[in-house]
């Protein structure tokens, strides 16, 4: 008989296999949540798991956005929330932004405290003065999924971990009477005066509140609900209001409702529950949150964590992050390379975000609930960035996900009222941060790699197209009847008009990949609009006014409303992704480029160049090159253009050296939801997606000595690397599959049907 | 054959039905809106169709309810919406109460307007200074489900109709350029200072635009969603914001939000749309609410108002009113009388109000979604008043309904955080107003008339105890302690306890009827209580301290702050509607009852009174009988618990004729949602219900000369009045189905199993 046979061998065979994955590596060692929390990264370095609803990570401040009725600059070093400089911890919050440079959320801020009770926050300085708490580096553990402190000035230890969808807290009391947990409702980041719009709390029985909270800022109309489950009654509880004057009290007079009393709302609230404990008695809180309504937030609690074991969740959580991480293997001698690598695919995976209860419903854009049929909903899609690399990097190792988000971003465009995809949207909100259309980068690149099925492909066209056609969006009326913004309607009239260029593009791509000839010539007529903006007497991008003529004044290096934003005219003058011959050529070939693109990583910048730039650090920079912004990642990569790709892979080592370290402060600017690690990881493997739609890699230099891609498709992608190390950054040879690649590309393709790709590398550059 | 013969037989007698249903009395004519609007009678002018969602109303006035910083008295006008004594109508919202002496709601006004945008409302004194206008009463037509205005200022005629939960508005304009139609996202009725919490509008397309409101004040966490549907296409549309500062524009300030943009969110709110006319163009609106969600609103307006068709929408709303009318039909030779009494049986039937979209589901007190399952939910309780004959009229005439009300207060129960029946209710908000549970009158009284299965029986009895046992509400500790309210406990300390104690003996007589022998028992005990604030010495209901001493600071006529509510002492002590002869006999029997009784309606008032009392008019009294706050409504039928009911006849006759006109300053006091409609229907049919839950009606003495109540059970109540007339006020004999009766008394059931009652008139008192 055959078939036992058969079965028998595959017994063997997956024998074997579990053989051979006996002891996988522990993955999750080398990722530093606490990686970024310093200085410009914006990270945050609590617990969650992978595209998780719920970011569940301490807030070291929770100031306002206006200080003596002016802007606060500090605000923005809490635009996650922690700051490794600080030295007090506020609370818990339960959603938290990585890496942005602009912010909101921090919803839902939970703190332990023994002693008379506190309700307001203190101050860092005298944390004695609220309910806020000093604490040090040395009694603090951040893993993914799994974040510890000791609280000092409560003696409680708290830890944290989490499902996708709840917030799990474990605090150990040290026995002194009297015990507290405080629910901040009114705390938030970028906590804007009047941010708070309205607080909704039920104490539904001793162990179980539930509620709402509603923000505007920068999501304009965002509401977030929640259930909360202590693993001991209370005792007793309370609320108070800081609203500067109720409303209408009338009826409500009659009771005392600041104890005991079971419904609160208002604008500016707080609550407390007192416990009794004996010294090491663990409380717990299961926090959950929904999108939709407090009977989702109790759903999803119920479904994803019914029990009560901390340990366990931790466990699971981490086992995610093992699944998550495993998608590439690396090999490297490098701890700290191996760190940077996993700590970069960490944050890579922390956004774009899960956005609806386990039983799918979601809040739309349009603030309605919905349903995600077929697909699992996301938020936080912060494209200007993103679309660069981090898209590309999930289009590569989990496309599934990335088609998922491609019908988040649909949805979104069904439900908005502007008839737009996305341009930066959180929480059922479009910011409309930053410029350009890129979610048809990120379309197209998707639909390009085959993961989006034909229906759902003509949809997206026709999403991308809509978008593209809006003549009331940021000069884009001008730029379809002028072929660029006019430097008169808009201050960053050149990125601007650059980036629709490449969005463009993109169209025009998709358009001809589902056979729509017309929309192929119009779109790739547009995407090149960029030459509208070059000015040849200055070699450089330039503003130009509407009567056709270059703003007379101009200068090259500034970043301050020049035309430009998160970038001067040095650098924007690259950003062709799509055309960098033509750029090359316009620019007077390889000649008179190379040594410009040079010049930009040795240049000396002066100081107003610093007072004037957002988002970056000294180190974020290398040269006038500014790691630290995204406009130039892929800046590196074009010297794969002209006939001198070793500078290429010379200027990638460098920048990976430089830029990335497994330390609070090792990341030299804003991670940006993911994408300045995504550009870690594919230069790290030795290959980059400069223009995401043209299935084309370019490739760089290898950091890691071999990786293996372990493909959705259940093939892999193996990256040998000979004669690697730190000196021997220049590619020699490369073959894919055996075979020499002539050029320095690799075709999409090719690697995302597996393969093997072996770099030679050496000490001199020879790939000519 | 036997079957085609029946068939015939029923086909013959149908004919003779139709034949004789052929042109049935159209009573629609006889109820007129206008009445109660001027004075204190609180009611709306505007369309609604019975127990609808939707009160599309003319506003005469949107005040602030604060004038330089303090309370503007002028508010109380106002509260629903419309003000007879008014020149200026500043718009059409779709949510009104009817007769209440607090407000809220007044969303979504709608204003259509002709000449330059004006987004103010404008003056009173100066309508032409904002979009208000004149108006004048000659030009106005107010018939049930059917309202007509002409807007002098815009030369525009208004009209409106409504289905459940959709208004319809039809607007006529001149042709004059440029037209406009407003949507005030602002006004509301007792408009506090920042009562206004957030709306949010979506321009769908150039016809269709969605949203929400939330506000606070009576109603604390109030939501209320719209889609509203223009006839026409808007040629173009904007929108202003009123918030004080704006809390965060960033990348939305690229966009002028203030033309052509269709997504709008703010605190402060008003939109207008743009449109050409010509002379005499019809521009219809239609506005559909739902308690859910905009999607909810949207199909409410596709399932009950799929066309355009105006004048047939308002015939189908005069249909469903002279269906409801039709429950009762009397015989008068007398148009006022016919007038009084069918506009008293509109006026009973607006309140409560119908609270779900058109697939059942609805916004819990909980403020999440909930859908009604096997009733209709309800909202608008404002139990204080319309326990005492409103229920108990529903209970009669259409016990279905008012048993979906119950229905209503145990869901209500079920999603209170503070576990408690429905104090005064609407909108998923409990406002507390007033005092006493009186939900549990309602409760006992339709499932002692069997209206409420016997399942839903026990769980409204665990209600009604659980609500009556709470310690913390209103000096229910105290009370349940002490047998009473110590004064220093509450302002109303007397007041509260005889109303506690009368719904203790409701919750009593339903215990019973249950079978629940230790509720029946302790809960009879609890309705004594009323003894325990009785003063001997005073011979009246009197503030007891908590030592037990009566207050010694006591005025019998005060109504102010000195234990007592709507109502002084003297009315007060009559407040013991579950045991007459118990009081009678405290108040030393008959003999000094009856004059005690009679000084009531024959006393005269100080001023200080009516400086002190609220909610009436001078024309409102009777002696010192207040007939326009609720205490005193049994007061006239408390003879027939003495030795005289003649007496009753009388005042009831005096009352009939005195307190209710045709006319729009027809009421003496707040309608109350009904419950003065309710007192003059039962007065004028000749019975009422002095103690709801006693399954017993006081006789009085009938107004009509005829009527027959079409019961639900398919039964007849026929009240036949021989030698009526306005001197024969006094009852010479009644007969029920022609036995004589010998108590001046009907039972419940005697009643509702339908039958015949003859009065037999007379100018002489005789019934002993």
């Amino acid at each position: 008989m055959k078939k036992p046979k058969k079965l028998l061998l595959l017994l063997l065979l997956s024998a074997t296999a579990i053989q051979a994955q006996k002891a996988p590596e522990n993955l999750v060692q080398y990722a530093h949540p606490m990686v970024g929390t310093q200085k410009m990264g914006h990270t945050y370095p609590g617990a969650t798991v992978p595209f998780g609803m719920v970011q569940l990570s301490p807030d070291t401040d929770t100031l306002s956005y206006e200080l003596n009725g002016k802007y606060n600059p500090d605000i923005y070093k809490y635009c996650a929330g922690y700051n490794y400089d600080d030295r007090t911890i506020v609370g818990f919050s339960h959603t938290h932004f990585s890496g942005t440079g602009h912010s909101d959320l921090g919803d839902f801020l939970i703190m332990p405290t023994t002693g008379p009770l506190q309700l307001n926050t203190g101050t860092a300085d005298r944390p004695q003065s609220g309910y806020r708490s000093a604490f040090s580096h040395k009694n603090e553990v951040a893993e993914p999924a799994y974040y510890k402190v000791k609280l000092d000035d409560h003696n409680i230890t708290a830890e944290l971990t989490a499902t996708t969808r709840v917030g799990f807290h474990q605090y150990t009391f040290p026995g002194t009477e009297p015990a507290h947990i405080i629910l901040d409702m009114m705390a938030g980041i970028y906590n804007y005066p009047d941010k708070n719009v309205w607080s909704y709390v039920r104490i539904e029985n001793d162990s179980l509140v539930t509620g709402y909270r509603q923000t505007t800022g920068w999501g304009r109309t965002r509401t977030e609900y929640f259930a909360m489950q202590f693993s001991k009654p209370f005792k007793t509880y309370g609320a108070r209001k800081y609203d500067p004057k109720e409303v209408y009290r009338g009826f409500w007079g009659r009771f005392d409702q600041t104890q005991g009393w079971p419904e609160q709302a208002g604008r500016q609230l707080r609550l407390y529950f007192d416990f009794s404990t004996v010294a090491g008695e663990k409380i717990k809180v299961k926090f959950a949150i929904s999108p939709v309504s407090a009977a989702g937030a109790l759903a999803n609690m119920r479904a994803e964590l019914p029990g009560w074991n901390f340990d366990q969740t931790r466990r699971a959580g981490q086992q995610l992050w093992q699944q998550e991480l495993s998608k590439v293997t690396i090999q490297t001698p490098n701890r700290a390379d191996k760190e940077n690598f996993y700590t970069a695919l960490y944050h890579a995976c922390l956004s774009p975000t899960i956005y609806q209860d386990t039983d799918g419903q979601y809040r739309g854009l349009d603030q309605q609930t919905h349903r995600a049929e077929g697909f699992t909903n996301y938020t936080t899609f912060s494209l200007w960035d993103t679309f660069r690399a981090l898209h590309p990097l999930f289009n590569l190792i989990q496309p599934k996900r990335n088609a998922d988000m491609v019908q988040s971003m649909l949805a979104h465009y069904d439900q908005s009222a502007e008839h737009m995809l996305p341009v930066w949207s959180h929480h059922a909100n479009e910011n409309w941060c930053m410029s350009g259309y890129h979610s048809v980068s990120v379309i197209a690149d998707a639909v390009l790699n085959g993961a989006v099925p034909p229906a759902q492909a003509e949809r997206a066209l026709a999403a991308c197209v809509a978008t593209a056609r809006h003549r009331w969006y940021d000069g884009l009326g001008d730029y379809i009847t002028r072929g660029y913004v006019p430097n008169e309607r808009s201050g960053t009239s050149v990125s601007t008009t650059l980036e629709f260029a490449y969005d463009d593009w993109c169209i025009a791509q998709l358009a001809q990949k589902l056979g729509h000839a017309d929309l192929y010539q119009e779109f790739s007529k547009r995407a090149t609009n960029w030459q509208n903006v070059f000015d040849p007497r200055a070699n450089a991008m330039r503003p130009r006014l509407a009567d056709g003529s270059f703003r007379p004044k101009f200068d090259v290096l500034s970043t301050n409303g020049q035309g430009f934003i998160e970038g001067n005219a040095w650098n924007y003058t690259l950003a062709v992704p799509h055309d960098p011959a033509g750029l090359i050529a316009r620019m007077g070939g390889n000649r008179r480029f190379v040594p410009h693109l040079d010049s930009l990583f040795t240049m000396h910048l002066p100081d107003s160049f610093f007072a004037e730039t957002e988002d970056i650090t000294r180190e974020g920079i290398i040269g006038g090159y500014v790691h630290g912004n995204e406009p130039a990642h892929h800046a590196a990569y074009l010297y794969n253009y002209t006939d001198q790709p070793w500078r290429t892979q010379a200027q990638v080592r460098n920048i990976l050296a430089r830029q990335y370290h497994p330390t609070p402060d090792g990341l030299g600017g804003n991670d940006d939801c993911g994408q300045m690690s995504a550009w870690y990881l594919f230069s790290a493997l030795g290959f980059y997606p400069v223009a995401p739609g043209s299935g084309q890699y370019a490739l760089g230099s290898p950091l890691v000595h071999g990786a293996i891609l372990h493909l959705e498709n259940g093939q892999q992608f193996t990256i040998q690397v000979k004669n690697q190390s730190a000196k021997n950054v220049y590619v020699q040879q490369v073959t894919l599959n055996g075979q020499k690649l002539t050029q320095p590309f690799l075709a999409q393709q090719d690697v995302a049907k597996g393969g093997t790709v072996v770099f030679v590398m050496g000490a001199r550059p020879i790939w000519k």
